[in-house]
């Protein structure tokens, strides 16, 4: 490029996910020519947030306070702890269900291959809460993957240690769908695990 | 989210172009779980790119300093100008061309529709430089498109206003392509500037 300072914004740039060499430039030129006050409080926050935002000392969710919003809520059952892999699942819980106890975010699932082991996942922070009584039940909103398969698996093993009782989503046919598009093993659980009605 | 400083990161994130909601989630999570160190450096970058980033006073590419290293380069030729509409074109006819002589950077096309006036791609300057005689020849490397071509009609006006040569770079078939997918536009150029060979 024409400037040393403009290649290493550049260069930059690609340390965001899906960004390659081509839309780093289309990105950096569009801020320079049209946006340079939302850039200059784009990398401001950067800034500021890498250096404040941490995890939340109970079940990991981002924060900037030692305790997240869910955990440091005191209408909220603490005995009750749904575990979910991601930041926009708790989100997606909070939105849509009446749920009222707290999270414990995993942030990802167990992979050996690309070696995201338990402690990665926080495995020890919760079995710590299992075996001192803080946690009364546990409630997996895990997605139905394989790879969340396992995880799920080593979790009720570390609840069976503490004879915790754990419980599992309800999987089946999403509302609203038909039933000709759902694929074959959701119709299978689905029906394996169906409800009388009267 | 769950922290104000997250919401306001990815709602910053959006004044990337190309970036929506989702994907500034998606990038706002994966910076702080997987990349704080590189966050941090592109949120400084951001910072100074923007402060410190200017057009060369010449020629409107982007530089740290008054002139571009194109204007300040002893060994081409000044009088000679080639006219782009981007910064990547710049780089793209340096790379490919022998071309000596240095740039006008347009920074877009005339575009009344999109408020886009003459103004705006730096004609005043361009003009300027064509009164005060530092112009002795302009070639035109703009795009062929509908908005390039009523750009370049308007740039041969102003150098007809002061007698100074124009030429524009040769349309036709590109090199290394199969003469039954060229669209017919450019089949009739080809053919229209047909050249003899012997």
């Amino acid at each position: 490029m024409s400037s040393a300072l403009l290649d290493e914004l550049i260069e930059g740039l690609r340390c965001l996910p899906g960004v390659g060499p081509k839309s780093a430039q289309r990105m950096a030129l569009h801020l320079l020519q049209r946006d340079r006050v939302g850039a200059k409080h784009l990398g401001s926050l950067l800034v500021q947030a890498m250096d404040t935002v941490q995890h939340c000392g109970q079940c990991r969710i981002f924060t900037e306070s030692p305790l997240c919003r869910w955990c440091s809520d005191p209408t909220r059952n603490a005995g009750h702890v749904c575990v979910v892999e991601s930041p926009a699942d708790v989100l997606a819980i909070d939105k849509a269900a009446d749920y009222r106890g707290r999270f414990f975010l995993l942030l990802g699932h167990l992979s050996p291959l690309d070696g995201v082991g338990p402690k990665d996942l926080g495995m020890d922070l919760l079995e710590q809460q299992l075996a001192n009584g803080s946690i009364e039940e546990l409630t997996l909103a895990i997605n139905p993957t394989l790879e969340g398969q396992v995880t799920a698996r080593y979790i009720i093993d570390l609840a069976n240690k503490y004879t915790v009782p754990v419980l599992q989503i309800a999987r089946g046919v999403p509302l609203g769908s038909e039933l000709e598009f759902a694929d074959s093993t959701t119709l299978s659980v689905a029906f394996a695990e169906r409800s009388r009605l009267n």
